[in-house]
């Protein structure tokens, strides 16, 4: 069924990783000087650069955070421990750069996009906040939609014009963060309608509920899909009933980072939800995506292994931004550098291994 | 018992993590915009920081890697899959810059200082090249001790002066990382000595040994043990019965860099084995100790459980030279920048938790 044309075509380009590329990186790979597959999934990712990006020693130049704010209806439900206005306040942090993300990104060289994709307030003008905005949160998941269709659809067209413009503009890996008091609860119940998990197995404690605020908020995502019934065979019904703005907008820019050929590198749970959705619409963008972290909310780990995803890093966390995503750069780009940068046996004059005749391994 | 004035000196120098810094970064940790422990281990190794250098909120400065590399006369007993001659191979690759230690610090912009700390043969002059020979590669342990103790302790000083020359030019930060045909076998009978597991627990197939080829280097490392008995109590009599010259070399290093109060990366199953020299000659050492990653060498885990460290990445590496090492050095410096740079609560202006004293943890 047609979405709309943007999103169709955007659809339409998204290919599979090239073999012919996959299969030269992974030869250029055992002529490298170290034992075969030493260097374990720095390996595997350069091949994955390579299938991704079309290239034997694919490089990496600009990077790139897409970082997408939006609010939740859903708050009125109790489902987090910090009220709602810290969604405006910290897209002014990100804005002044006092945020972990803005960090972690000066420390990996990546520019920030800011998209105010569906903030509750309005936000001044600022030259770095880009307002596209759906609407003022969303609707209450727990008593109907969290939006209408032609928002869903807006989100995704948001989304893919923002990842479209960074690659146009050479960012060769891209990373996506969001921000938005509740936005676990719609994650737990993506998760929950893809996986068919139950939500007191998808439910997390967020920015740190306690053991009744936690129960309260599983009874809330069960609520969200009882009431709405969304189709896990239709990405779009179930970013409409139980998603959120700034998910949206991720899973549009997530389908054109996979169509643009560059990789996309999910964060955590959030991100992952977003990713289910990208994935739902176009099995073959979860080609494009790395999994950077394995964030502490247990719904996560749910949602990468649905879509065969396995986490670069544990490092028990869980804030969001984009900041586990960007952590993830430099091992990313070392993985390319390595297979680009690294001499050969032949080049290096390195004796190879020991071929031994009589089966003894030495 | 004294073991010379340098070492002694250096083991009387390494002093507990400072408390107080450790506690004022717990403490401003808390008051970041996110929400409370939400950085993980970021959070953890930033408080293990300000512990190290004495500061609330340290500053990482330049990066070094200790690269020593040496030959080992156990090879003669058929224990790795590549000729001695790779050893001094691989230094001029290293030379070169076409190894993977090469790309990776370039990549994180750190300095490589290489040793030739035994290596079997001469190698020409190069200015990039230390020569601190200890020997020609050391004696075959499995016929009795790996060293003289004389050259045990020429290894530990050697060490002690490299790290203490990067330290004094401003290194904060030093990873450690070894070359050397054969030397996961000395690293499997140092696990075996200090954490009493059966050399079948700790051997593995180093560069890439087929399982007869396991069998018998399990059996040389027992051999070894058997016939050098090697005191678990003595780290000194540890490193010259059953160790080797490079890593010798960089236990020495690891010594001095925790008495100059900066951390020490450990790389994998040979930097392990190094950190445990390190450690039974100063248990406080390994407070300055770092596990960067998990090597796919089985006795790897083993010897860091056994000095408490827990790795940061697990990447399926076997490497070596530093690679896992260098590789979590910008996640070393993110978890400091995050403690030093991210805007507090009250500058941002943002809504701390909601405190609801119904206890309802919304």
């Amino acid at each position: 069924m047609p979405i709309s044309t943007l999103i169709d075509e955007t659809l339409a380009r998204i290919a599979p990783l090239n073999g012919e590329a996959m299969a030269a990186a992974r030869a250029r790979q055992d002529t490298l000087t170290k034992p075969l597959g030493s260097l374990g999934r720095l390996e595997d990712i350069s091949i994955l650069l390579a299938g991704m990006f079309g290239e034997v020693t694919p490089s990496i130049g600009r990077k790139a955070t897409i970082l997408a704010a939006g609010d939740h209806g859903v708050v009125e439900e109790g489902v987090s421990a910090y009220p709602q206005a810290v969604t405006p306040q910290m897209v002014f942090n990100f804005l002044n750069g006092g945020a972990a993300i803005n960090v972690l990104a000066r420390h990996v060289g990546a520019e920030i996009v800011i998209l105010d994709a569906g903030v509750a307030e309005d936000l001044p003008p600022n030259p770095a906040l880009r307002s596209v905005k759906v609407g003022y949160g969303t609707a209450n998941m727990a008593r109907g939609p969290a939006m209408t269709r032609e928002q869903a659809i807006q989100c995704l067209e948001t989304g893919i014009e923002a990842a479209g413009e960074q690659i146009a503009e050479g960012a060769d890996l891209i990373a996506f963060g969001d921000m938005g008091i509740g936005n676990t609860t719609p994650s737990s119940a993506i998760t929950s309608v893809f996986t068919g998990a139950d939500p007191s197995v998808t439910t997390g404690r967020g920015t740190g509920l306690d053991d009744p605020g936690l129960e309260r908020k599983a009874q809330v995502v069960r609520t969200a899909i009882d009431v709405n019934r969304p189709d896990p065979a239709d990405g779009m019904d179930v970013l409409t009933k139980v998603g959120g703005f700034e998910i949206g907008v991720l899973a549009g820019a997530m389908l054109a980072t996979a169509a643009g050929r560059r990789p996309a590198v999910v964060d955590g749970f959030i991100s992952g939800a977003a990713a289910l959705i990208a994935w739902s619409l176009s099995p073959a963008a979860a080609q494009y995506m790395i999994a950077s972290h394995q964030s502490v909310e247990p719904g996560h780990r749910l949602a990468l292994g649905h879509m065969g995803l396995s986490p670069l890093l544990d490092m028990g966390m869980r804030l969001g931004e984009g900041t586990g995503a960007v952590l993830a750069m430099p091992i990313i780009e070392a993985a390319a550098r390595c297979l680009s940068e690294m001499a050969t046996f032949a080049d290096a004059g390195v004796s190879e291994r020991i071929e031994d005749e009589d089966g003894g391994g030495t």
